[in-house]
């Protein structure tokens, strides 16, 4: 870290910034430059927040010269395996993250019903998707709106998984409900509102299930990575994140889908980076054309909103997609993985073959990889 | 609720618009202007989400009329009563709102130790604070941050509240925990980053305490008066509102405080607003300025930043300001309060005279009762 | 157009709605929904402001139906021709829009000097681009930077256009140069600072010259329609809008690129979109990713920085990519192409065959159509 | 400035660096901290843009230690004289900035007719305005809406001026029009599209009439004062900046007004900065509440919309107050200027004493002051 003191400071009051440096333990150095002085500091101090230094007086900036998440940064071309294990399943069904096919997750907004989910889980399995995506517990900005089934919901899926054999995501919206998440679903799903809930992290970080991390609506990238870190410090690697949208100033569609967050994201950690451009969007014709452009990016997944009636959902009903439009999404997904090469074995993978997913190893973009040294 | 239907919709789409919205129970007439026809629902619809509306096949959009909040829009010219009951005292401290001189609400951003909160305490109440605040759950970016005292921290609180009779506020961050700070805590502090946990927002409203409600940093105005109608749903009347800077593009300041959120807010409800112009800019210097502002506009209150040895606090130093700077900023909103004539008593506060706070009753600026109105 | 009256209206007032708008020439009606009335004008006021009706007494909101820039939104699947005339050639060497290969416009920041510019123009021709872009006039945000070489500059690139015969793309900077650029320039553009700059989008209207319309850093897609309509008003229909990235709170990269507003554009217009990621992200590794998901989610062409020798370019170095990675970039967009099908002859496009570009005519995404009717 | 290099640098590659940075005749050294090498430049670079130095192989990041508007980071306490010259008076007839009184801008936004702009000059002189404000070249996003009435508008503004003494203040819009406009107007508007017009500023610059330089809607603070740069790097000293709302995601006002950029921005350079809250809002109830936080944070001007008869004004008039608020505006200024003491003579104005303004000197907040050293 390097420290920035204001301009024509004494010498004096350079001497009491590195005592009071000296005193928490910290080597340093002052440097001068053209009329400036700032201060090197030689210790590692990674895990110290910012204003442990800027409060000191005399200092006008602290600058960081690497992100304080570590153990994101610190991870490799990570994969999950992902099982339907809520519902008695033992193998894995599927890979997502480096060296794999993209892996669609899909399904309704929300549980609606025992026949509703039934037949969607059904509809998404034949269109490709490998995971059943659906909320029991849904965060609402008005209180009139529908809240979900709740855990009434969370017995119907854990029956579509047992009919379908696919894994569920389902969002978890408070700590003392993991548990009770974690016994219906095989990823437990933060949600956009509740990516700076710390405590509802750790409680996810602590169970040692796969989590869908969904970026904040105005989170930066880096406060993603600090959100997947708390989940990674309670010794849980299983991370994906996912990009969803962003709150701009733009307000044709629901929010501004950050596709650049995927090869950053790649760049920053080696963790799996999924992207949901029915929630970014809010608008049905949206989604096609941009879950092409995620997976052109780089994406290891797609989080997508189907639902086989989308003019009947009670929830969310504009950007639902059907079942034959997630087959043509599905499509596509393959064939821009094919197109641009991604299929063949990579060195990349941490195991040199799969075929769990539809079409085995893919290698990452490599212009990608250079990424993360410029930034 | 208007709907808007597509272009060159036939008389066969726009009567299974008619009828769907007959299955739902709903009155409705069609009219057309220029090229285009509309849905004029007669019934009213103020608690129906929009997209029940939008997801009937051949509605493009749907306009409401009014704002789903109907209760925080109905309440008029609030104003609340502050009790330090968690130290055992059963007067009313002071009031909030309408008709009073604002309330200045000061303290350190985390408990760090008895001592420490002992000492602040007995300064912001010399510097003429109301209510003392400080955090003993912190909320932080980076999990290797501090995260606060605890419960500990809770019990030095309590007792410097009781040593010097000022009303504790402090944040609470998952509902399991609201019964807990609420032994401890006269005002529950929901923070930014909870805006939109619903859960926790009706577990305060439930326990019928007094709820600070800090605006998402990136919430609208609207989303924030939805947040607060989830308390009020719960038969709970003492919101709060808290202005503390919302998350734009310019980077020199940790947020942009949004000022005419106070008249907005006011035009829009009766609750009471505060302002947190610490945490909103991150600069100790620009507290006093924005505070200024702040009341000059309008706000019924201040919630401040104040460290006895702002260089040696362990969290959010560079912006809390020193005890001294506090009683400034006191003096000034006194000047400002009189120097524009709010100090007289008003029809609009409930109470026709109070002496609890420094001042008296206060009347709210002329211009900003018009605003309902046009908006 | 719809106008919401203020709540709890009289008669007397409504009438004076009424007659204010009569006088105006506008035929309205009176509706009543539940607890509100509104009023439907039956006359068309697409090209009237919104204020002219909410500056009416008793008027809270006006609701248009439709877009107020109706030559944009009439334009159908345009195409456009593109010449190296300012150098003297007569024969179309280019295609860019609905129905043909996506036209690559490369080079580097700004004109360097004669010999930079005929290597890089050669390079680019090289590595499959189709026009050439630099900056003779360059808009700077410090006074102390490189300004450009200006009309010298301009020399240049007609002869670089000369010597490859490819077409010259280059921003003019204010209205007063608008015919100095045009008789060395085959495309004027407009950079993203002048968006706004009426006189000048009339001035290059006017002149009846492609143009290449950048959108402003935070304007909204409207906006940018609305900018448009300004050229086209002057009766050129040539008009390329491009998409470059907008500002938001995330910093790690220059802007936030909006791809959602390819396909949102193409819904809402016939205008040809391109995308410049080099200016979006700032940053050389997220070139080629983000080129490829422009490609994938529709876009009509790319605008890219391309440099020789990057490390050694006088502006922009960071974001400009070599002729090699530029021939890789074009070889992903023909694979992309190709794997979504989009090379098959299609109804969308004016002629029933190209092979001016690449690839011949390319159907645009099928899903992409429906959109317009949902906005 | 300070360069970071790449972690894990071999030391061929640290060398290189500095024999770039020698070529470029820079004096530079390496130091080391905890796992990474920083580069101190020795030299003075201020003027350099970053790209020259981030466009070296192997660095990743430039950190500049001080702003590069050096010429309005010098200026202090400046404080401008406004003389209705254009109209032939030759007294100056009030005083912006440091020690002053704020000045009071007030008038329509468009200058309609002869009879208008005169009726209003009168009533906004009477109300306590000291220059008149009114646009006759009128920036419109819509090209079918009202353009202002140009050189025929400059004219009645000048009479309007003759008769009311009051100095003129209006919008220019391109740089061909700088010397025409000037011969109307005493201070030359550069409104919020045009604060990129580079060309514009510089000629603004040239022509040494003070210049109102209003934030761009998602200009940074950084970038308002490049813009001044540019103008005061023409030799002309009289800027004013203006704040007039920013672009954020809340869509129930037109902008959000950030006061904060006013202690900010006087931290950052001693140009005078006014407040524009007509426009920030775009509300007429919003206006006095605004004014008023505007002054108590210490702005040194209001620019107002005002319309003798709102209602029927031909553009933005929902924003617009009339005469009689104007004068409850002006009244509301002079009482928070003497209520927080700022009147009193003050070693910070250039002449010790001033009664040009209604109320003479006033002293800036002493907080500010110590703003610019945390910066």
């Amino acid at each position: 870290m390097i420290l920035i003191l204001k301009p024509e400071l004494d010498s004096e009051s350079e001497d009491r910034v590195l005592d009071r440096l000296h005193e928490l333990g910290i080597n340093a150095q002052i440097v001068r430059t053209s009329g400036r002085a700032v201060v090197i500091l030689k210790s590692d101090v990674s895990e110290e927040p910012n204003h442990r230094f800027t409060q000191i007086e005399g200092v006008v900036k602290a600058v960081r010269l690497s992100p304080g998440y570590s153990l994101a940064s610190s991870i490799k071309n990570k994969s999950i395996a992902i099982v339907a294990s809520a519902a008695g399943y033992s193998q894995k069904q599927s890979l997502i993250g480096s060296g794999h096919m993209p892996l669609v997750m899909a399904g309704p907004c929300a549980v609606e019903s025992a026949e509703q989910i039934l037949e969607v889980a059904a509809a998404v399995k034949d269109a490709g998707a490998s995971v059943l995506r659906a909320g029991a517990f849904k965060p609402r900005t008005s209180p009139y709106e529908f809240q979900g089934l709740g855990e009434e919901g969370l017995e119907y899926l854990k029956e579509a998984s047992k009919q379908t054999g696919l894994p569920i995501v389902t969002e978890v919206l408070s700590p003392d409900k993991v548990e009770t998440v974690a016994e219906f679903a095989d990823i437990l799903q933060i949600g956009t509102r509740n990516m700076y809930n710390y405590e509802l992290l750790r409680e996810a970080g602590r169970l040692g299930r796969p989590v869908l991390l969904k970026r904040g609506m105005s989170a930066t990238i880096d406060e993603l990575l600090y959100a997947a870190e708390y989940v990674l410090k309670e010794g849980n690697e299983q991370v994906i994140l996912c990009e969803r949208g962003i709150r701009t100033f733009e307000s044709r569609m629901r929010n501004t889908l950050d596709l650049s967050a995927v090869p950053l994201l790649k760049s920053l950690s080696g963790l799996p980076v999924v992207v949901d451009p029915s929630h970014a969007t809010g608008l049905r014709a949206m989604v096609r054309p941009m879950a092409r452009a995620a997976i052109a990016c780089g994406a290891d997944g797609l989080l997508l909103e189907v639902h086989d009636r989308p003019e009947q959902s009670i929830s969310d009903a504009e950007q639902a997609i059907d079942p034959g439009e997630l087959a043509s999404v599905v499509k596509d997904m393959v064939s821009i993985v094919l197109a641009l090469g991604l299929g063949a074995g990579s060195g990349d993978s941490e195991e040199s073959t799969v075929e769990e997913n539809a079409l085995g190893a893919v290698a990452p973009c490599a212009s990608v990889r250079t990424l993360s040294e410029s930034i």
